[in-house]
């Protein structure tokens, strides 16, 4: 088994999800709730994460897989090989819109990132790397990031955050909304982070996500110099929930002091 | 010179343009801002402009146009035929993102909205309507829009706007963040407009647009049954700088009364 051999049977899972997940839009899809009324899962999500943990665990018994609707394995820490899976991430735009969703996945090994893909599945773009080596875009070398201005910086950001909330002070989410150039939002960290590895956002931030939401993007946007930590400032454990921050590394560390007081 | 005939000509001279802008991308592209330091515009808004101009001109020397750049028509009534026209609409994600951006062009005849398009020029997907004849998207119909709820929907809406600014009480906004499913922000009036038209977001709204940001998205939206006023809930002139509000029917009401209230 060389590290080869995960990475491209990891890609083929990909893409035989991707079909499915599109063929699926054509049938019954099943929505329900989960902890909040808008924290949405449908039967796709299940369907696929069981398809990916049956297929690993052919293939690699040993091997561990944390996915998003528990089906995998109880996962508290990273020794030997895990697989951190998103079936679909951005689920409410994949019933709202049927686009800008993704299947989120990164492999680690004794605690270390090896592997991670991003797979825009009705764009069919592939982003991934294997760390170290650089990261792809459908095959093709993705650029290191250039240097940005914060003046000059698009954000992806929840509008939820710059409003009265319960994690984050949103006088400092204010004053960031007014210093960039512009705030987006799609909706999926997933395919925000990709998008920061793209430089198409100069930073992302999210609240609140677990590690299945950016262990493929994570590795991807670190190929090409992107910084990630939590908003604090500090190292992701890959294991537990969290907030989030990647940017470019020109402008990380001026965010986080200048914007951020987390509550 | 039949109506069918504007129509298939103003097809053309789109997918036209959207292959010179597409090429353009490998070339170098000057930008310089205008009324403010993120009013940006670049070399390619300004040729795909006269490129329109200069074609209509030729083959209909009668009708006037009203575009973004300022090389068409002064147009202060919309009396006889004018093709209103944004050759890049998003130039901030055309220049930041190379994609998210779309040509759009509304054709109105005396006064009446006759014809709608919006390209999105990266994913070639052209969207479009003649007045009374239902909306396609690349030839396929684009069905009426379902019921929407309040608590269920997606908007799409600035992060400047639900925090203090100069235009509208921004409480109201909060508000309105919070009552809804989620808030999403892509950066173009013309594909937030078409969203609508497709029920991947069930509102959209902006504080202040020019007719050609509109134009072509509006009459393709309420030809699947979205509701455009501006925020007061009054009709467009499609000549003036006004406020941009469109939704599914269920809930345009219910938004501009329970939470828009303008300065």
């Amino acid at each position: 088994m060389t590290t080869d051999t995960i990475q491209s049977f990891a890609r083929m899972l990909i893409i035989e999800a991707g079909s499915k997940i599109r063929a699926s839009l054509d049938g019954d899809i099943w929505i329900s709730s989960k902890s909040n009324v808008n924290d949405l899962v449908t039967n796709i999500d299940q369907d696929i994460e069981k398809f990916f943990i049956q297929r690993i665990k052919e293939s690699y018994p040993t091997h561990r897989v944390m996915g998003e609707e528990g089906f995998g394995d109880s996962v508290e820490s990273l020794e030997g090989v895990v697989w951190i899976l998103d079936p679909i991430d951005g689920t409410m735009n994949f019933i709202h819109q049927k686009r800008n969703f993704a299947i989120s996945l990164g492999i680690y090994m004794d605690g270390k990132p090896a592997f991670g893909f991003v797979f825009d599945v009705m764009l069919e773009e592939l982003y991934e790397a294997e760390k170290g080596q650089g990261a792809y875009l459908n095959g093709k070398p993705i650029p290191p990031l250039e240097e940005a201005h914060l003046s000059e910086a698009l954000v992806g950001m929840n509008a939820s955050w710059s409003i009265p909330n319960k994690r984050i002070e949103h006088d400092g989410m204010i004053q960031l909304v007014r210093d960039v150039r512009g705030i987006r939002s799609y909706g999926s960290a997933a395919l925000e982070t990709v998008y920061v590895a793209t430089g198409r956002l100069d930073a992302y931030m999210s609240m609140r996500l677990n590690p299945w939401d950016i262990a493929g993007g994570r590795i991807i946007a670190e190929e090409v110099g992107a910084v990630v930590t939590n908003l604090r400032g500090n190292e992701l454990t890959m294991v537990d929930k969290d907030t989030f921050f990647i940017a470019n590394k020109s402008i990380h560390r001026q965010i986080i002091e200048k914007y951020i007081r987390l509550k």
